[in-house]
């Protein structure tokens, strides 16, 4: 172990068993720095994200707090982890975008941004100077060919598209859930498939919530990427608890 | 620890678990640097930042020690932290802010010079050969679109809207205080607002002051960032006192 | 033992005895980074290429799980290992052959790609500040004037082509396999190529599999490379165990 | 204490404690460097500058011996540390003005340039590859706005302006003799903010000098930066042994 | 030992007698790498080159593996060493060779070749970023003013014409059987030279070969380089055969 | 002693104490390199340089060896230390001085260029790349202005104007030396200040020296910089061996 | 000893002594390197030059062993020390020659090019990223100004003019060697100079020696730098013979 420690120090070198330490290291400050989960899931033609809204401080203007972003209207993404990462990489996804946008004259398809984002963080797992991200992306869109899609960026640069799927904190007591849907979830149109979410949720959290205390998200077919407003969350809450009722 | 300790030599390196010494370290800097504190918040359609003005030597010209800095006629900045530093990141928010004038014809949003900071910050915890800043910056302006905004960027590269917020030696103190208020903030007018803040300040601090041992500064909507006078400055005071008695 | 471990620290130095130890443990990561096993082999006009399909998680798009890539719609990909470093390594393929394509005219031999991409990863052996790439890819094609080709290229730059080859986790059971079937190999017309790397991969996993289980892709004289589906790939199956029987 | 001084071996990193050792010890050099005391103050619409004038060996030219330097006519500083890093200093002071003068066609304020070097020095201890440089510079002109102004900038980046202040070996001794003048300061005309200066360093060294020994220089209103020949020196020194006779 | 030990760890520095072991290394790597030998000798008006033909794996197309290569129709060369290392040495002949052809009007003599590539590989020795590649190249031309010549270029950087030469594991011994026969090499014509070459590696290798199992090469006076074909080489082993019996 | 040793390998650090230990070396390095010693004094309108001329080996031509350099026709430079740096910055000098004739159409003054070879030589002590330069440089010219002027600039990037000074093995003694005689320097015409630069080494060295054992280098007003020929040089020997009689 | 040695492993830094140790160790790199030694020296308007040719392997062509280099036709170069180097070198110098004539429209002057090369050379014992090379170089040419010149340039970066000198294995005896002959030198005529040359190196080796084991270059007035021919060669030695008889 003592031995095995040297190979940690650096980020471009292997240990002798075929290990990026550093890579490692990366993964574990992105699932601990917020302490929060995240899932997702896509139906029919729906795509929602589900994320706790935890404000750190009182004092935070709860509006603003959210790890929801719109990288184009059409594309979507829930960060998490180590929340400077994450906003550096959103930045970069922006861009990355109206660069696509600006070159080729259409919106980047958010396959073709999740693996530039993907290709980026690998590089930092690669080079000498830099550091991985510690933070993980999920991206939804509804793509014109491919339809509802959903992807999921690591800080080693996995990127893989996903029925359903989760980061941060209960990470596997999500996807444990997801997995008993799965069979189910290409069938849920738009309400289902939210609702799916917002289940997953809550279930992994063991604990009701109100439309304040979590992020909601969507994009439907032919629609723009949007993130819920209490309200509207606040029926999905409802319906819910009508429907266990 | 022995072992721990060794990953706290380099920028650009994760501990095995996860965290980022030279960052925390910089963040005990930041903190301890000047031994102030720094409070700041917004009421309906003001924002305003109350500091503590120390003057390290009697030979300095008092009215040149400040750490409030108009970035742009319409963004107001209160740094915290190691001087050099902070001047140093001024500099480069005054850079940030012609730059986006320039580019696109209008002042730079107080949110997007946040961001455009944080993002700054961040590749300094990123990149092996420079290390992290060891300020923290409070940004205020009344947005055209979203009103009274106050942001605070730290020396890891969060960047958030606050409704109040503090830094420096007593920042969790203040912080409490705020907590308090917090529901009242948002319908103070601009003279609340203002007092607010000196309140704040002068209960963490547990004594009186006179209007040249702080700073206070403050802008409204459809006016410019300005640091009141001392005169201004008693005339608060003189109001908070009255409304004890 | 413990001298020697000095010299693995670093990407561009030679041990005493003449070893590139940075360079030993990339294989290493290559081959145990996914656990898979990848065939390949060429018949007499055909190249085809297998590999397991594990969908890492039930909630990834089983039809989006895939280690093939096509490169141009002739030259065809297996990667096996690292996924970050298989998916970044594809993305440079990809650019290669198309700055190919744009400077000459006529689309990149498979052999030129493979030898430029050898050439990159040999640099990455040499140069001090970027670590070897995890990963072994097997490229196919029909060459207009050699014919079916199949050449791999591996983390330390070694670039060959074979008759069939195969990489991963039981690398060398499905080599011992088709040192048996080389006699005939060169002989099989398009199906026989196929189902040769079929029954191989069946034969060192020591199990049946399904249609969904494996990927697999061909490449035929005159066509492009092209995926199988899940129907061919079950038909293909289906002859196989009707010839065992 | 060992394990502290890890910290202390490289420019760019904090200790567990917030401290930056280099910038520390570039201040030990810079006061420890020359043994010389530098004192400077301002009047109504004065500034003086005195600092002793060792001749470090009696074959250099005395008339050479200056540590007082014209960075534009209306710009003087003193300098005080490592001689070499002194006069390195003065070399971008001077290229910083030509260039801001060449660029907005008007002469660089005093304020600006005190800030434009304290940013270049506040790099020098952020980034890895330079170290900090080991001398105070005190600026002096008077401003057409703010009138007289007196900046001190330190190896750590620090830029404050002064009503007086000194540098050196004895610097906390001239502070405290300047602090009992400082009420009386601002009212000062000329030739009394000089001879407040010259006394200054008299108290502080415990002793009479003659013209030679000391440089004297100083800016008027509506003048040029000038330093004092050693008859209008010897004149002050005279009036002032007067006075106390 | 241990104390010179610590001067193999870095490219560019001297140990205290003057060796630069990680160039001691690389010849190493250079002469274990793939266990093979290689002769070269030139004749009257020819040279020929022999190396050992292993298929590493015998699903490797055996026509595909080669250590001869044409870098431009007259000039021709055989490696022996790290095979990735090799190809990007290949690669950087052509290059090279490609370069002058624009650059002057017409092909680069052997000579200038063998130089410049020397020139690269010193380098490669006296720079900190970059590891020595662990090869050595037989160059061989008829040039139109030297007549035939043949080119050794080692890890170091030296580069040689030769009579005869061997580089591998048993360059010793070829070495050795080449000087026994200097006297008569420039008479030879083009079929004693090639023999000359084959009798050398057979007899160091102690055994007979096939076709199949060496590569013999050639470029005489007046034409190509050329790779002899499987049936041109048995030519030769029989009539050696007959000449022994 | 053994904490403090860590500083003294790095170019661009402080110790604790703040001094910078390679540039302490340097000044070892630099008056240890010739084992000679030099020196230089100015008259009244006259500046004169001797130094010891040791040819190394009786094979040098003795006309080639000198120390004594021409930069520009008005300005000679006397240079003691190692060799190599010597002569690298002389041309440098010579450079510098070009530029500044080709950029401003006037020959660069000599102060000028003094200043600008010793910012050369404070990077060096800062920047972590490269080390100081071991030699010290004495510049002679008769300046337009300033009349006779003589500097001196070390490897810590000291330049400063001298009436007399000296450097290498004996510099101290013939500083001595020279201070005895410093009240009556500046009334000397140019014998008797090249007698006087002749006779300080005479006494340092205590032993009678030929023509041919030294270098006299001179520049009058209005004259150009030269060295004196073995005769004129005897000449002076003449008259000062006359003068003691 | 222990504590110095860590001075050594760093090219750009001085041991507390005041040595470049690296340097130290390249110039005995450059005197081990080929066990051979060189001769060279100047006659009244002749230069002649001496070494060893001794063929490392019976293999090589004798014709192409030569350390003797024609750098333009009137400049000729004798390299001694590590093989690659020294051709790196001569290859820089020819580089440097044909920049000189293309800029200035005349040939380099041997002085300026030995002074280009030895600052090349001292710059590789200045910086950190590039070792110093292991070799001496000793050119000859006759000066249109300063007639017959010969000038020794080595891995530190001296460059000296001599009348005769040496490098290599035997550099000491054979400066002993010259030394006797120094007075008689410059009267030499052409035969004369070439064959004291040989015979120094004759009476160094201690040994006779054929008209194939040396090699004789020479330059005289008025001609081109020439080696001689075997033949040539042989009749000096005869001559010499003779006159011993």
């Amino acid at each position: 172990m003592s031995r095995d420690s040297n190979y940690d120090h650096h980020i471009s070198i292997f240990s002798p068993n075929g290990r990026l330490y550093q890579v490692e290291y990366a993964f574990k400050a992105a699932a601990s720095a917020s302490g929060l989960t995240s899932v997702a899931c896509r139906g029919s033609d729906t795509c929602a994200m589900v994320t706790q809204k935890k404000v750190p401080e009182r004092l935070i203007d709860p509006s603003s707090v959210s790890n929801v972003y719109t990288i184009i209207p059409s594309i979507g993404c829930l960060m998490t982890g180590h929340s400077p990462d994450c906003k550096a990489l959103v930045s970069r996804m922006r861009y990355e975008a109206n660069d696509f946008q600006y070159k080729y004259g259409y919106p980047i398809p958010v396959g073709s941004l999740a693996q530039r984002i993907a290709d980026i963080a690998q590089v930092n797992t690669q080079k000498a100077s830099f550091r991985p991200l510690a933070c993980t992306a999920m991206l939804v869109s509804v793509d014109d060919e491919k339809g509802p899609s959903l992807y999921k960026v690591d800080p080693a640069g996995h990127f893989l598209p996903f029925k359903a799927t989760a980061s941060g904190a209960k990470e596997q007591e999500a996807t444990n859930y997801f997995e008993k849907k799965v069979g189910d979830l290409s069938g849920y149109n738009a309400d289902e498939t939210v609702r799916c979410a917002i289940m997953c949720l809550g279930s992994v959290l063991g604990s009701d919530f109100r439309g304040s205390e979590i992020e909601v998200c969507t994009v439907e077919k032919g629609g723009k990427f949007k993130k819920l407003s209490e309200e509207e969350t606040e029926r999905h809450l409802n319906d819910i608890a009508e429907m266990d009722a």
